[in-house]
C-alpha cells in the first residue's frame, strides 16, 4: 500500500499560532477547520486536547523564548489559550517583528490583576477598592480593612485561575488561618463586594478597530470556577446595554485584539463594577458555539488575523451552558454519554481529558424558549453524562 | 524539550470506522470531536480532507478486503464516506462478525441504481419507468422510447456520481452521438420525468429503528450536480409531509442506518416520484451544520453507534447552502476568504482541498427569515470566496 501525499491539496487560508493545547485551543481548532485556517499549538504535551481534535503540534514550554520565535516565525500571528506566557517574551517577540494579539500591553491586564485595577482603575472604570501591600503585612491589612470593611480579599496577582490564588479574610484572626497565604509572592488587596449576579461581556475586536459583543452572559460560581452560563443573562435591558458598552469602552482603551472576555459584578445596589478580564477565549463564552451565529473561536481567529467579525445574533431566545466538572467517582464515558444523549437537544462538547476530581472535562449547551428551561435541561444532561 | 504523552487523556466514547477521506468524513469528523468519538478514515491519501482536519489515517483502498478488515478490527463499527465499496466485501466484513452500518443490503440501493428502481418499484414505491437492457442495444431503447417517450434517460447504474454516467437521449439517432456511452458496462433506461421541483429528504435511522426527518430540502442542480439547498423547501405542507413521510417509509423498508438521503423529483402533476438513494451524509444535508440543532454529521455518527438521535429542529425560519464549485480561472482564497467574511452571516465551511474546475472545494450556508434572502446573500458570498 502507497501511502499518496497528493499534489491536489491546497494551501491553508491562513496560519495561527497558538500558545497552550487545552479545550480552548481545541474549540479554537474545530472553528480554524471550516475557515480553511491551520493551527499550530506550542505546548509540551502531545494528547493535549487541541492536539487530538488535530490541531498541528509544536512541542514546547509556554516561558521558553525559543519555542515562542518557533512558534511565531512558522505563523501569521501568535495569539493564546492561557495567559501563562512571561509578558517580557512576548515583548521580544513584538520587537522581533511578529504578530502578537492581543498585544503585551493588552495581555498585561489579563495577566496581573495588580496592572488591570491600576489601568483601569485609573481610567475612570469603576473597579473594587484595592491596595497592594507587602505579602505578610498584617497592619496593612488592618488599615485597609478600616477604609474598606472585613472582609478583605487577598488575591494572589498573577498566576491564578478558578479561584487559585484568592482567599477572603474575614478579620484579622482570620489571617494566619487561610492556608496557602504564606505562598504568594505579592499580596493584592480588595474590596469584598456585595454582589447580587456576575456578568461576563465577551467582545471581539480587530486590530484595525471593529468591534462586536456578545448578548451578555450571566455566571454562577462555585469556589471560584464557572458551573453555569446563561445567555442572554436575566436582567434588566438597561443594565444589559450598560454592560456591554463598559465591555466594548474597556476593550477600545486597552487596544484588546482578538477576544476579550470583562467580568463584571452587579452590585447589590445595582452597578457595575469590572472584576477580571481574560484576553482570550473564555469560558463563559462556550454558550456561543451552538447558540450564536458565529462563535468566539471563529470571532477570535477573525479578530487576530484582522479580518472582518462575524454576526453575534443569538439563534434562541435562551441558552444555557452547565460546565462538566470531574466528579469524585469514576466515570465511563462510553455508557453515559448515549444515556444522556436520549435529551435530544444537548449539545455535548467533550475536550479528550482524563477525568479527576473537579477538573473541567467538558460542557453541555441546551438552547430553549426560556433560561430555566434551559438551565433545568442543561442540569439534567449534565448530570447524566457524569454519573457513575 | 521532551514530549510528554501524559497519562491524563481519556478513552474515546467511541471508535467509529469511516470508508474515504473526503468532506464528508471531514465534517463527521468535526463532528466527532465534541462528541469524543475517535474518526479511523480508510483512504489511500493522507492529505484527505478528514485527515487533515485530524481524523485517524488508516492507509488503504476503499476494494481491498484486508484493508477493510483492518479498519473493522480496529473500530466499534464501519460506514461510509462514499458508495464506491465492492458489496461482497461489506458481505463478507458482516459474515467476519463486524458491525456494518447501513449493511450491506441497504447499502446495496445506494451502489446500484438497478437494484434500487427493482426493491423501492417492487415495494410500491413510485419510481420512474425503467428497464435494464443489454448496453448498446440500440432496439431495446426504441422499443422503451415507444412504450414511455423520448427522451430516454440512460444511467450507468453505479459508479455515477455528480451527473457522470447519466446520459439523455432525445431520439435514436442521438444514440450514436452521446461520447461515453459505449463505455458502460451496462444500460439502466428510465423514463425522462418532467420536473417542477428537486426535493431531497434526509432521515437518521438507528439500527434499534429510531428515525427522525430534518425538513426537506429544495435542491437545485445544474449538469447533475447540486449547486444550491434551501431548507426548508418552498413547497406546500402537504407535500413536504407526504416527502417526509414517503422518506421514512423508505428507510424502515429498506433497514437503513446512519443517514439515508431520499432524493425525490416533484412532476409536474405535483407527484413525488424516487429518483435515487444515498445511504450516507449527504450534500443536500450541508445546511444541517448550521441551521439545525444537530448536524446530518452528529446525527450520522449517532445512529450508526446505536446512540439516541438528535432533534432535527431549524434554528431560523429559512436556510440556504450554496457549493463553492472551481472556477475556471485561478483563486487565491487567502485573500477572497476575508473578504467575502465581510458579509457577517456568512457561515464558511472549506474542505482543505485545492481548487480545480468543477470540484467541489467546501459549500456557504446562511441563515434568514426568508428563502429568498438567504438564497442571495449566499449566492454573494460564494461569489466573493471565488473571485480570480
Amino acid at each position: 500500500m502507497t501511502v499518496t501525499s497528493s499534489a491536489r491539496t491546497t494551501s491553508p487560508t491562513a496560519v495561527v499560532g497558538m500558545v497552550g493545547g487545552g479545550q480552548l485551543a481545541r474549540m479554537t481548532q474545530q472553528a480554524a477547520i471550516a475557515l480553511g485556517i491551520e493551527l499550530h499549538v506550542l505546548t509540551p504535551a502531545d494528547t493535549d486536547p487541541a492536539i487530538r481534535a488535530g490541531a498541528q503540534f509544536l512541542a514546547g514550554q509556554p516561558d521558553d523564548l525559543d519555542a515562542l520565535v518557533a512558534l511565531a516565525s512558522s505563523t501569521d500571528v501568535v495569539t493564546f489559550d492561557h495567559e501563562h506566557v512571561p509578558n517580557r517574551h512576548l515583548r521580544a517577540l513584538v520587537e522581533a517583528g511578529y504578530a502578537v494579539r492581543p498585544d503585551p500591553a493588552a495581555k498585561l491586564l489579563a495577566q496581573d490583576k495588580g496592572v488591570a485595577r491600576q489601568v483601569l482603575g485609573g481610567a475612570g472604570f469603576a473597579v473594587p477598592a484595592f491596595e497592594e501591600v507587602a505579602p505578610g503585612d498584617a497592619a496593612a491589612v488592618a488599615r485597609f480593612a478600616d477604609a474598606h470593611g472585613w472582609p478583605v480579599v487577598i488575591k494572589a496577582p498573577t498566576g491564578g485561575y478558578d479561584g487559585r490564588g484568592v482567599f477572603v479574610v474575614d478579620g484579622p484572626s482570620d489571617l494566619a488561618r487561610q492556608d496557602g497565604l504564606d505562598s504568594l509572592d505579592r499580596w493584592l488587596l480588595e474590596e469584598h463586594v456585595p454582589i447580587r449576579t456576575e456578568l461576563a461581556v465577551l467582545v471581539a475586536r480587530r486590530p484595525s478597530g471593529q468591534v462586536v459583543t456578545y448578548p451578555v452572559v450571566e455566571t454562577v460560581q462555585r469556589d471560584g470556577i464557572c458551573h453555569e452560563l446563561v445567555m442572554p443573562a436575566r436582567i434588566d435591558a438597561a443594565v444589559a446595554d450598560r454592560a456591554a458598552a463598559l465591555g466594548t469602552a474597556i476593550a477600545e482603551r486597552i487596544g484588546a485584539t482578538g477576544m476579550l472576555a470583562v467580568e463584571l459584578f452587579v452590585t447589590a445596589d445595582g452597578d457595575l463594577v469590572v472584576n477580571e478580564l481574560a484576553a482570550r477565549p473564555h469560558n463563559s463564552g462556550h454558550a456561543t458555539i451552538d447558540a450564536s451565529v458565529t462563535s468566539q473561536f471563529e470571532n477570535h481567529l477573525r479578530a487576530v488575523l484582522d479580518w472582518p467579525l462575524g454576526a453575534t445574533t443569538q439563534l434562541a431566545p435562551a441558552a444555557a451552558t452547565v460546565n462538566l466538572l470531574g466528579p469524585d467517582h469514576p466515570v465511563d464515558l462510553s455508557s453515559t454519554v448515549p444515556s444522556a444523549l436520549g435529551e435530544p437537544t444537548l449539545h455535548l462538547h467533550l475536550y479528550g481529558k482524563s477525568m479527576s476530581p473537579g477538573r473541567k472535562v467538558g460542557h453541555v449547551t441546551v438552547l430553549a424558549h426560556d433560561a430555566e428551561s434551559a438551565l433545568a435541561t442543561a442540569r439534567a444532561a449534565a448530570a447524566a453524562v457524569l454519573a457513575p
